[in-house]
């Protein structure tokens, strides 16, 4: 979802007080810069954020925070955050990969991956949001009751991610192939791509790991 | 893989001395009839019985009972088993549903499911080997940290297994979706239907449950 040359990204998004520009600074400080001790929750790869402002428009006694890595897809979230009255959202622009440099042991309390690129090669599993390799990141940030969520039309990447979350010493619960014909899909928020994908008639698979 | 009119199987099947006859009796009470203290390991659905036998002659120091509802198959377990000179493996005739009067709580250490019938209709479910049905039942006859361990070739019963067991509040480990290509095929046994299957370049899916 790489929108190429959106005029002027970078600017913007320097000049946008819901950016965090230094996070590594913030790193066991978070609830600092939101000026309370509620909980912290993140989406990493959340595009154009609407699964994320949603869920910080309904929930003010939690703190969000968005990770995207290309300018190009954040500066749509930050056009719309603008338009939002809210205190508990902020955005970083980054690789996830240094999400540890960013987050201090268990500061974090619950994750979304929604939609996450698949890559499919297999030479670039360790890519995928849901690679043990992550997994192990998600281990040292997460609270130990926190959870990741994750929601993906892609079949292939989920039934990697079934394999492979148990194998990097998590469990798996709420796991459904069809998360809008299932009872999980109460209180469902939809992204971007899910509304899409929804519109087309194509099936959600979504689960929850833990520890 | 019923084998219809299988010329006097009842009456060898009640003639045999592998074969439990009155399994109720023996609740509670199965380490008396292999008269040692062993651990229990029992086969579901067994067939023609190749995998347990080859279980009870490899490992002499468990005890195995294989579950098997039609006559027409067990009579070619029990034609295998009368050429093995071990102690540690009884047979019973029975529909799995009642296992629960068969086993004390706790009684049972290990649950094998082999290419269990998929019961494909939803209104079926309940006779799947892994419905939440069953693995209330397992969940009696296990000793608690007793795992059930779970092959097939047929994807949509692996698929709805694992949806299923982690809302029957089990775990799941060691998931693979082609475990002939993984690192659980270490040490694995071939069932009939496994052979048949590997010889036609099918993938075997495999997971353990556990609580
Ligand atoms: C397919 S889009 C889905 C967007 C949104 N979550 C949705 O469901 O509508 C995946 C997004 O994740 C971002 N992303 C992928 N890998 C990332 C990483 N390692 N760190 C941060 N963002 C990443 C991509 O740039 C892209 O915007
Ligand atoms: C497809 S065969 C597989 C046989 C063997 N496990 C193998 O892998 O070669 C399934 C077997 O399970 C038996 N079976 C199915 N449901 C059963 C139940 N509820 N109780 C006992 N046996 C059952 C069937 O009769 C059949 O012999």
């Amino acid at each position: 979802m790489r929108l190429r040359n959106v005029k002027g990204a970078r600017e913007n998004i320097a000049a946008s007080q819901f950016v965090i520009h230094n996070p590594e600074e913030y790193k066991g400080k978070w609830r600092e810069l939101f000026q309370n001790n509620n909980p912290i929750h993140i989406e990493i790869g959340m595009g154009k954020g609407k699964f994320i402002q949603t869920l910080a428009s309904n929930n003010p006694n939690i703190n969000y925070i968005g990770i995207e890595k290309f300018s190009s897809v954040l500066i749509r979230a930050i056009e719309k955050r603008n338009e939002l009255d809210i205190e508990n959202l902020y955005f970083i622009r980054m690789d996830a990969e240094e999400i540890v440099n960013i987050f201090e042991e268990g500061e974090v309390n619950q994750i979304y991956l929604n939609f996450s690129d698949p890559w499919p090669k297999d030479r670039h599993a360790k890519r995928r949001l849901t690679s043990k390799e992550f997994f192990g990141r998600y281990n040292k940030i997460l609270k130990e009751d926190g959870v990741v969520i994750f929601k993906t039309d892609n079949r292939e990447l989920f039934d990697f991610s079934v394999e492979e979350i148990p194998q990097a010493n998590w469990k798996l619960k709420e796991v459904t192939y069809d998360l809008h014909n299932s009872e999980f899909v109460q209180g469902n928020v939809m992204t971007e791509y899910e509304e899409r994908f929804v519109t087309e008639g194509k099936a959600i698979n979504r689960l929850v790991a833990y520890r």
